[in-house]
């Protein structure tokens, strides 16, 4: 194998000579051999990275700081990055000691190699295009790193919500399919008064639509970043216009309307956004969790169970126990939300460690995120595709629920009045029988009549009650 | 002691004569002695549950279903019961099984039984106005419980908030006091490079000030209410004119601008605001913690430690050590940051835990959030009271300690370049010199042209740099 | 009202004449006035604080340090304080700043000024009884406060375990009620193999008596005490034969079989004793909330749901619905369950965010643990009393429930062999058919044969299989 | 590419020809795309998974079930899988719905083939070795499964034990070299007392020892097992004889100290030991973190911190701060500490999910689990190599501040007494002067006797106090 030397402050090491990243990328391999988890797993991540490379370049260039010619080869440098063509050459660990500044590091060296390609040197040739001087110019990790996660997190969340639409859409539409099916409704586990199946699966339509909202609002904090901060936010040693500067060609180049922070001093250790948004990816998986605990319930049986619903089958459900059939999909789903609700707490224990000038936690917010946000795209994918989208209604049995349930005794309550409706009930739940049966039985209330009070219309919807005669106090 | 009898379903039991609750709150405070934090301790909740009884009277009244007599009795009960009067009535632990009916069932009966007084019948005599029939009409504790806690923490949450933005005022105030106190900043515990002692209060009340709108911003989503959705959500026995009705009341009642839910169904089970804003409350509690810690760490010592600032004495800080005095306001700031981290949590939990029409977890929520409100603002009080305003800084010891610093380097940096200046920390370090001296000694810059860079106003914002004699490509 | 005057370090303050606590006392009053939870709600914790003061007493008295006249009075004091006599003396607030400096002078000052009215002194003439020179003498709060929160903890244990033998006796002697009522199995909420309702209420008390030995277990780490460590382990200012004979003593006084930590640096800021017990309380949580979750889920319905098993009715469920009746206490356990985890995690922060020679965040920890102990207490109380000693079966149901279900084809398995039961397991979900009556109508095993093997004897338990005639290779 | 055809229940596959994996497996792969980390991450689950399948195959052997061809075929093909020969064979994500059925028929799959190929056949013959009839014979997944997790997670806590000891020897090789250092104390971030580095660092060592124990205690809870329960613990179609036999070659087979559950129908859905192991992992993370914390706070500096201690560099600190270097290995410990507290929240989130007769949530216990052993391993090795080991004392430094200190004034207390120790200490912090000095000064002391007093001997650790000349009451 094939190396080139490069130094350090700390000395000198041999790099694979056709590697893109340097010798403090190689630093950053040996010393966090941690999770596993490689920033080259998250493709947009990179890409993220290289569009501020490119976006600081350009604004070093306007500035007169950054001469053209080695500003147009960082620039196709960076384009190429964000194409993902050097993807393999980001092989650290996303959990890192330093800040982040490792994994700045590995983007200066590689864009700075791949820069040097462009202009006809040798990698490793640094006094032509340098990883700190000329890439890293007017930037320190405490001010690049966040803004790169910060333009990741907004393309990632789009993404998520994407697919959080289309789990909406198939919500939706099964709402649509069981308009019709009259089912009971239950509160505490308990019996209560008839609902359709289209209202429930409607109502998971409705309740994941409000996290589309909560999503692209609190992503929206990450518009603002702190280019220019520098090490602590006082902006020492950038120019007091590059801020404005650079913000200008990162809304170019993201396509993302990012903001320049209005307290550098504050933006710098703070990790309010990602707090929040992490609370928020956590609110969709709390409501992604109790509606997979719902299929469940809804779908258990199939003899001794609610079985109002079928999931499609996925595999095999045992190897002792034939023709068993297991909700496989809605407990994955429960799985990840469990992960995300873990990950979280990680975001807060990291947030509340920041440390005057700086939180050196940021790479653990940075892994915790990442990973809720696929997880939760793919799970939410898998659920549609493989569940949601092939359940089907056991009408008959849901309709039977509600007229053999004592619930329905709530819809008399208006002719029939609270005492007597509370003796049929009573009655009812001692004998076995059915409220439909004793009604009739004891003439109460003519078959015709009942018929239309315990139909589907007028069960799951409110209708208008008799009014008192007496002059209206409006007020 | 006297007594009356009432019954219920489960049969009689003997209510002390000069109790406005009745038998169901009895039940409650027999079946839930659990966690010693009653309803009573929170006043404004009480105010909001009896906010809620005078809107649902009145829209029953306009819809021609409570007569006038009743109506005027109620609504005067209520408005006596907003105003603190019956406080002593609400005797029940803030936990309860039975999703919140107990604490409806008790607000239900105090108006009733003071409703009943004030038409000049005996407590008891429910015949006359029922908890139920009268005051409980067309609503369910599924639609009442929630809007309650709802209106109840819109009001707890300004309250929040107006004693933030008094820390925030303290800390900008000091922010301005110590403009002029120059610093070293650190990242990462190491010293990094100059500030102002100015800038870094300035910044905690500049982080603080984001929590006004995170927190407002997540207390809107608690104008959502669902009235007239009762037991599912279908509005089972409440008229379809209802909800509009008792929306416009509750609005006019609670000052508050509450709406009308656009999905009862869904809203019926849903926690998502209270889970969202219980992470929006964390996040408060990170940005309060990190603060503290910062505090203890800038006022670490006196002679072993930062030194820069001097918290205010509040006690003698130990038996065995003379002269001990410690950082006891913000200790206890952080350990209430930590009760909210863990109250948040909880209400994740019970958020998660919510079963298809109902959540029946609700009253933990309810507690968590109470109690992580009421803690966090009498921990802002006191920490702005008997910490922020009283703090001093050592000036001098501040800047002697920049002055010393190797990290002042930085700014030498583009007079400099990068290699002298690195050379300057090496010997700098090894020596354990000064890099003022050093400069001096070596000649590399005048005595006046470095006191001048190294003046506050130079080291702690951006200036100009050189430029590069070029055409300019914008873009 | 009536005044004594007393000063500290920071000046003079008015403390209530008949108070038996002083200035320091008043100070935290005023410092702390956060949670409302006071000392006094914990009346075995003021019993532990005064049993630690009585054994320094004697140490300090047999080590010729204390005389014996003030010895005397201060361990009459202390019985007078372990008696509960003066809990009214006791109203700071559990969270505090100062790592429980306010706490440990609360105790100091009342066995001051008890121990001065038995010597015949006025409170407050402190010449003859000092709070800090004989009633803490030779200790810190770093090693007086730890060890009183240890003692109190072991205490609390015993009271916890023992209200836990009460339940896990009432599960098991249900077990034995319900030891022939067969009733399905359920894995992943489908229909599994058959089992009794005996054998799943003995599985409840056979888990919580595992937790019987885990909290035993892990409560014995909190008999190693620091006494002696003084301020920060060094044992500064402390005689080096202290230590053994206040363990000595302490072991006498409190009936715990106390010992001295190997190494009091170590001990001083070591919090691992409360993180794993707090982990050991929450797992009994875990299945305290498991255990109800099944309890809410087996009592589902009465028609829409499992309804294998009635929880006694403890008060109406619905205002609005007539003869609902809601799973309550299960509910509130489930509730408590939570508060456990939140503050199983507010154990977990404070105890990372020790430093250096203390954790200055005790005091939180504290109030979590005498918080989810005591609620778990009251919790499990309830759930015994309340619902599990009153739970009675639906037998006809359950069985019905067996007989007609398809899981119990797996039994046929050794007689049929997988193809032919998988066959018939698909017949009957696709025709709503009996596996019973599908057996017979197809004639595979008689009736008599059919009726054995489907007997709850043969179902709910292993039995030989039949073997192959070969010889036998024992490894 | 070539295939071989093979069908389930629910169809036919193409399953690669030359896949010891099957048909399950494949849709295992297709159903469960979520975390990217697969069970072939972690070579000792797969060894202990056909540990597992070797263990029942001998002993269903020993009970004339399974024919001894079959047999020695089967424990060919787990010798060979448990040498991690056929590790590519598992390529499944940890994350899966079903509880682990997919795991359970990898395994069974990979064993099958491997034997078939062993007896001569093709794989796929399943006719001759079925995956389910001889590999998976009278095991359920709700039995094997936990089974193998349990043997897997003893091994990998053997390996952590064994990296912590190593951690634990380089902390007190350090408190070793450091005997001599005498520095300051700090309670509260406050100057407190004095202590020696060596002290400090034994301390670290010793609350680590702690663990050691911890950890082996709670893996020991891993020994019960519950192979023979079955599908719900009852046994059905599992030969009574045939847990003892199981138990008894698998102890040969791992090694380990296995044993019989004593209730299988509370065994199979207990997650206990999970949750307190991951509780003990916890408070491993707790100490490490707490541990780091001080290092980064005694390393602080170079000039305006505590600068007791430096930390060997690892890499550049910074592009815009020359010279700085940052303790980024503590802070990747933080971090894996962080991640350790989410994931021991997400094992609670799993527990807690149980329902009736199974835990379906296991699997993610699982990742969680083998994350944070893993991940702390590498930590601990990471921070023993590239930190611990190289640590050196700035010892002048540290002796000065103590000597500068106010704190010592608290060793003069029995000599002068607590007056004179509070006016010189006020004195000192007013004037800035020294405690030394201003006894020198004041002439309280005899130079050589203050020298004394002030040695490290004397201010390290106890000594013997004068005594009162009287009586002693012995109790």
């Amino acid at each position: 194998m094939e190396y080139r030397i490069e130094h350090d402050l700390l000395g000198e090491k041999q790099v694979p000579a056709d590697a893109y990243y340097g010798i403090q990328t190689l630093r950053a391999i040996e010393n966090f051999h941690i999770s596993g988890v490689k920033v080259n797993m998250f493709p947009l991540y990179i890409r993220a990275l290289a569009a501020v490379k490119m976006g600081a370049a350009k604004a070093n260039h306007n500035l007169g700081l950054l001469p053209k010619e080695i500003k147009k080869a960082i620039v196709q440098a960076c384009e190429e990055t964000m194409d993902g063509q050097l993807d393999d050459h980001f092989p650290i660990d996303l959990i890192q000691g330093g800040a982040g500044t490792s994994t700045n590091m590995n983007i200066n060296e590689v864009i700075a190699n791949r820069a040097l390609e462009i202009m006809g040197h040798e990698k490793g040739q640094y006094e032509f295009c340098h990883p700190n001087n000329h890439v890293n110019m007017a930037q320190s990790t405490n001010d690049a790193y966040p803004t790169a996660i910060k333009i990741a997190l907004q393309w990632m969340n789009e993404e998520l919500v994407k697919e959080l639409q289309l789990l909406i859409k198939s919500f939706r539409k099964k709402g649509e399919e069981f308009t019709n099916v009259i089912k009971m409704g239950r509160t505490q586990l308990q019996d209560a008064v008839p609902m359709t199946l289209g209202q429930e699966f409607e109502a998971f339509a409705a309740t994941l639509e409000e996290e589309v909202t909560r999503l692209n609002t609190n992503a929206a904090l990450f518009r603002e970043i702190a280019m220019g901060a520098t090490a602590i936010g006082t902006g020492i040693n950038a120019d007091p216009e590059y801020p404005d500067k650079v913000v200008k060609h990162l809304r170019k180049i993201t396509g993302l309307e990012l903001v320049k922070a209005t307290n550098f001093i504050e933006a710098t250790p703070d990790t309010g956004a990602f707090v929040i948004y992490s609370g928020t990816v956590k609110r969709l998986g709390v409501k992604l969790s109790k509606i997979c605990n719902d299929l469940r319930l809804l779908s258990s049986g199939p003899r001794t169970g609610f079985n109002e619903i079928n999931l499609p089958p996925m595999q095999p459900g045992s190897s002792i126990m034939p023709g068993k059939v297991n909700p496989v999909i809605p407990e994955v789903v429960n799985q990840i939300c469990f992960i995300v609700f873990g990950n979280d707490l990680t975001v807060t224990f990291a947030s509340e460690a920041g440390q005057l000038q700086l939180n050196v936690m940021e790479p653990v917010i940075v892994r915790s995120l990442f990973e809720n946000i696929q997880m939760l795209r793919r799970g939410m994918e898998s659920l549609r595709t493989n569940c949601v989208d092939g359940i089907t209604a056991n009408v008959e049995h849901c309709k039977e629920m509600v007229l053999n349930s004592i619930g329905i005794v709530t819809a008399l309550n208006p002719i029939l009045g609270y005492e007597i409706s509370s003796s049929l009930a009573k009655e009812a739940l001692k004998t076995n029988g059915s409220i439909y049966k004793l009604v009739l039985e004891r003439g109460l209330i003519p078959k015709d009549e009942l018929d239309q009070i315990l139909s589907p219309e007028n069960m799951v919807k409110p209708h208008h009650l008799d009014r008192i005669e007496e002059e209206n106090d409006d007020n």
